[in-house]
């Protein structure tokens, strides 16, 4: 399969990256590093990147962004930032990549824990999140050629828990390997329109 | 209590405005109708609203719109119309009204079955929808005063059952009683950051 991995060098884009290189043909995107250079927030972009590559048998989308800060803090620009970057950019990418993906070819998009149970200072991330387990499960009714739409929604994991450990008191991280195999599952599985949430 | 209920004109809200103004003082906001005029898609609206009103003990918002169209036909700038009214509309509510809310007071936002159960032509209002839960319930988190914030997410209602129908094949429309009670539950209940499904 050729598989594009939209924020392939991230935490864990990373590991993704690792084990569907064993076995496919993985191109690896992102804003600042990656074979190919790409912004989600910019639509224009993401049409510029798929010009690039061409078809493809699977798009992974482990990017976006998000303001965190206090709900008194958060103005109605911050929460334009996750809009554009993390929300729209994700369905500009459902959007536009259906174009380039092969029938039965599948796309992932990525949330967090957020969506359902958020902590301090996520107003707008959690938003954003949520945004995305709905469209998907309402994009997935309609796309064609036997395409699927997926959303992986992770529990913080593990070589991110030093980092945010404070933010999610009492949370459980999880393993890389449940991490990587969320993707697995919605990439080499026949689900559509699943939100695969991995939390413990 | 003093409660402003914007879109206390439309379906929905004409039977939760009849409900609380038996025992209440009960604005009606509105874009187009009611006692005050306001357009929560902007947020200077909305604080030119509560300028108006002062404070309150209850805001309840039975507004806001999104485009619903097939997924393939959805522009960028149709999911900005649900973006800006039904989510950033409810979101800007939040963030201006609590500043207008007596302590205890209560916010209740809409969205709807959507959110959890899409079908056709929704891709960009479930997302909207979604948004909204998984904001409130971190906004909630946050607020101070005693403040509650909720949602009331309703399956299609009996009142709007002969316009919708085509859409929602199968679905069981539920009474305005129910629809009328999940609004009494929001606003004279206890729960902080709940989201009340009424789907049957």
């Amino acid at each position: 399969m050729k598989i594009v991995i939209i924020g392939g060098k991230g935490t864990i884009g990373n590991k993704v990256t690792d084990h569907f290189s064993k076995n496919n043909e993985v191109l690896v995107a992102g804003r600042t590093s990656g074979e190919v250079t790409v912004d989600i927030a910019d639509a224009n972009s993401i049409k510029k990147m798929f010009d690039g590559i061409g078809m493809v048998d699977a798009i992974i989308c482990i990017a976006g962004e998000a303001k965190w800060a206090s709900f008194n803090d958060l103005t109605e620009d911050d929460y334009y930032i996750g809009i554009k970057s993390k929300l729209m950019g994700q369905v500009n990418l459902v959007r536009i990549g259906q174009k380039f993906l092969n029938p039965n070819g599948s796309i992932t998009l990525s949330t967090g824990v957020l969506a359902d149970d958020p902590v301090l200072k996520t107003a707008s991330a959690a938003m954003v999140n949520g945004g995305i387990h709905s469209f998907a499960q309402a994009a997935a009714l309609e796309l064609e050629q036997g395409h699927k739409l997926n959303v992986v929604s992770l529990e913080l994991v593990i070589d991110a828990y030093e980092k945010y450990k404070d933010y999610f008191l009492g949370h459980n991280p999880i393993s890389m390997e449940k991490a990587v195999n969320a993707y697995v599952r919605s990439v080499m599985g026949q689900r559509n329109g699943e939100i695969i949430r991995v939390y413990q």
